[in-house]
């Protein structure tokens, strides 16, 4: 079952530049930021209610962020879904018709175990589930 | 002060086709459909945690939704902040640089006043503030 919305996650070039905006002009706050070699990418995490916005810089060309950048420009990357099964989410979202970019969940950043659906079969929106690894 | 996000709202074509997955791959559930005509728009929420999902269909082929749908087919199309005071933030997100795309709040969907910062000023993300009437 999904709990709640636990990250939106957005491409940007540069952290420094875009945590200027999210702090000045919209007043969060940045609580943690951590790179993340294994995906290429710088991310930072601001905290809005319940959720976190998370902010993606690519470390290298040849990174998946990095691809989104140059097709795309700066942008809502994907939203990630909390719940306590990913296994079970990507099993039912398969039933359903739906294209897995990776058949069994993975290790994502912030100590997560993880999962995406194709965009192609989710109206546009790169989906990823999220679970808390025990 | 922004005190969460309220909603995440996604442009499709369909809102039917798009419910069919929202339904049963995700497992979530439809709360409420509203046409907002002044907009042009259907809409449909799902809640998940503490926000909503809003699906956004065009009524007409002269909207905004609908010339996003042109530009990039279905995908998120803006998030939306909860606020106690939508001014003020317009105004703070100005004085720190942003482009407004009206002055001024305005009447929005769901009973709401709203105003949008453009994408451009804020790292490619349609950002808008929204704030229940008394």
């Amino acid at each position: 079952m999904l709990q709640k919305i636990d990250h939106i996650a957005i491409a940007v070039r540069s952290i420094d530049e875009a945590l200027r905006y999210y702090e000045q002009a919209l007043g969060l706050t940045c609580e943690k930021r951590e790179d993340v070699p294994s995906q290429k990418v710088r991310t930072a995490f601001l905290r809005v209610g319940e959720i976190y916005l998370e902010l993606l810089e690519p470390m290298s060309l040849d990174g998946t962020v990095q691809k989104f950048l140059d097709k795309h420009g700066p942008g809502i990357h994907h939203i990630s879904f909390a719940t306590d099964d990913v296994a079970k989410q990507l099993s039912q979202a398969k039933q359903a018709g739906c294209q897995l970019i990776h058949d069994q969940p993975f290790d994502g950043a912030n100590g997560k175990l993880v999962g995406f659906l194709h965009p192609t079969s989710t109206f546009g929106v790169l989906t990823e589930f999220c679970q808390k690894k025990n």
